[in-house]
């Protein structure tokens, strides 16, 4: 490849050096690299949210590299009493021109997934492509973009990690939706800028609540406690235009997903939820 | 051209995915092709500030596509009722250098007025470069991207899509400086994130109110109802810097548009004022 | 060079077309350029910080020219009563292959002494590379951006400014760590997006205070009236990785400065101290 293609996706914002710095160390190791920026702006330490948002945005991104940080156990040393050290890991999924690179900790998980399943994994916490010395807390610049540089410019899992079985990694389990006094109880996902939620449900289940597709729903932020809940209307509608400004529609979001929003407005805020949170669906 | 040029302004933010992707798709359709990011940080669905954003940036950046995404019209399905659906267009404008793609809801006319004018449009709203299906909502990522992409591949406007009456597109008008009760009537068109405040007055009309051009003025918000409002003392200067910190100014900012600014402090904060306000500027 | 290098620092932020027009200056004069964004979210008009994240950043990204502007001082004209106008200046280092371009504010200050001092110095203020109208605000676009595209693309410092004796530069003198009541008094000198306070101490200061380097200490928001001041045991450690949620560490960070953190917390919320306070470390 002429130009091979590293993406890059992290936890870091934009206040401080730590993406330019990252950026810089792949320039240098494989100058002929071309980094694209998936986002920076994953919610801190939000391994799950990483994980969703870089396997919405594979499909539509050249084949190449995947470097991704969202490290919540970065800093933890091999010794700490009680806790193991999460691996550094390069993952080769069964799409052969695509190779990822990350902490084992879920984060590449349902993108490996999305690229037919791990075919090869290597642990690069001790790649020979580190950058000495490693420093305890940014292991973004001296361990996985450096790594991510090496494998742009051709070397082998083989040649930048020792192998670890594949039953090993670090899976990430979505939470699945299940019916609950006659409804669909399904956990709030995501929220994006905007207050759109990303539903842990699927079409076919929520088919499965009504007669028909098009028709109205009710949805509960679901109660923790014994205490009363709110109920909204909810419109099935193929996208928020399709109903007035301020109400609440169910559609299949940009990424294919099951997600609540309202026309012109937040409907994080209308339903106030968060990420985490459950909502049950029900025919009225 | 050996690396053709896109540029790339939107309201997507960065806290998604959104803008990732786009680049994504440009670097799958056309590799060669080099995106410059003008600015995602458009207050989202502002079609004004993008525009003026837009025509400030221009001048500045190479020859090429000029892709532009802020569009609150997207997923208002053709068949809403009462509500047209908004056109997603790609405009020749007399500088034959350029090409602009994005909805054609205003955004890009100010560009266009700026490069002569446009001289061809098509509607490239079921152009054979979509990334197929489309989806309801991201028409960024499914149709302006791989149309930008194809247009800074060589592909014709002829290509990739059908053609548009120039007299059919969206205008965008800007709001005008008035006189009123002595003074001139302005509105604030923008307001960045130092709190400086863009004007909808020019230079001419400023010079009509008073004797010298550098001649003390006073602004006052102006008050939508019959409630007395605060005077300003406000200097005419080319810049906040010849003024003394916490003073108001009158300068022509950046973008050669009259603005309001405060050394070392937000106009936006002092005068109580958001874009869409009006502020009255009179001798004292 | 086949791509020279340009990284590029501000605090220009992301919701204006600042950063993108710098970009497009740079690309329009010398297109083969390619820019590295180090960060654009230093605090505005925070000098200092923007010379300790570009000193940070420095070792490692390519070699090349390094733009930088955090400039609070553009738009005070040359004529202004009581105040020189700054410099707007290129520096060539001892290290041959990087040159800095930016403000003579002491942004570059760090950068230079970290590549050995500055060999020689051109005021750029009236190089024949600015882009006329030269803006009074703007000197990022107008006069900034295009020297450092020169200068990528060969042009030698004498071709782009006049000579400056490097004895005038202006110089930045980081705050010094003293002893104070028994205890060691350091300056915040920045804190990150995640709270976490670089210190303006050495390790050689801080061993010695105490007989072993792993030993706890207490620290101290420095009270700046007689007022009492809270105290928090903090632990040596090399991570806060080391020690348990909520307790606060002092350790090396990944720019090798010694620092407080909060495992999975904010020290800065912790101790309620922002830059430029001060804290004071002893042993209890």
């Amino acid at each position: 490849v002429e130009r091979p293609v590293v993406t890059f996706l992290s936890d870091f914002g934009h206040s401080d050096e730590f993406v330019g710095v990252c950026h810089g160390v792949i320039a240098r190791r494989c100058p002929q690299a071309r980094v694209i920026d998936i986002s920076h702006g994953v919610a801190r330490h939000d391994v799950q949210a990483g994980a969703l948002l870089l396997k919405a945005a594979l499909p539509y991104v050249p084949a190449g590299v995947h470097l991704a940080i969202v490290d919540p156990g970065v800093g933890v040393p091999d010794t700490s009493p009680g806790t193991a050290a999460r691996r550094a890991v390069a993952l080769a999924p069964a799409a052969r021109e695509h190779v990822l690179v990350g902490p084992d900790n879920g984060l590449l998980w349902l993108a490996a997934a999305e690229l037919g399943g791990v075919r090869e994994a290597v642990d690069v916490g001790h790649s020979r492509e580190r950058l000495e010395p490693v420093s305890a807390t940014f292991h973004g610049r001296d361990i996985f973009a450096p790594v991510a540089a090496a494998l742009a410019c051709g070397k082998t899992l083989a040649d930048v990690g020792e192998p670890v079985r594949t039953d090993d990694l670090t899976r990430l389990e979505l939470p699945q939706a299940y019916e609950r006094d006659g409804g669909l109880c399904a956990r709030v996902l995501q929220a994006d800028a905007f207050g759109n939620l990303t539903l842990s449900a699927t079409q076919e289940q929520l088919a499965a609540l009504g007669p028909r597709v098009g028709g109205d729903l009710e949805v509960r932020s679901a109660a923790t406690s014994g205490s009363a809940t709110e109920a909204f209307a909810v419109r099935r509608a193929s996208t928020f235009g399709e109903v007035a400004p301020g109400e609440l529609v169910l559609h299949e979001d940009s990424r294919r997903l099951l997600a609540l929003a309202v026309n012109g407005a937040s409907a994080a805020s209308l339903l106030r939820v968060r990420p985490g949170d459950e909502v049950i669906l029900r025919v009225p």
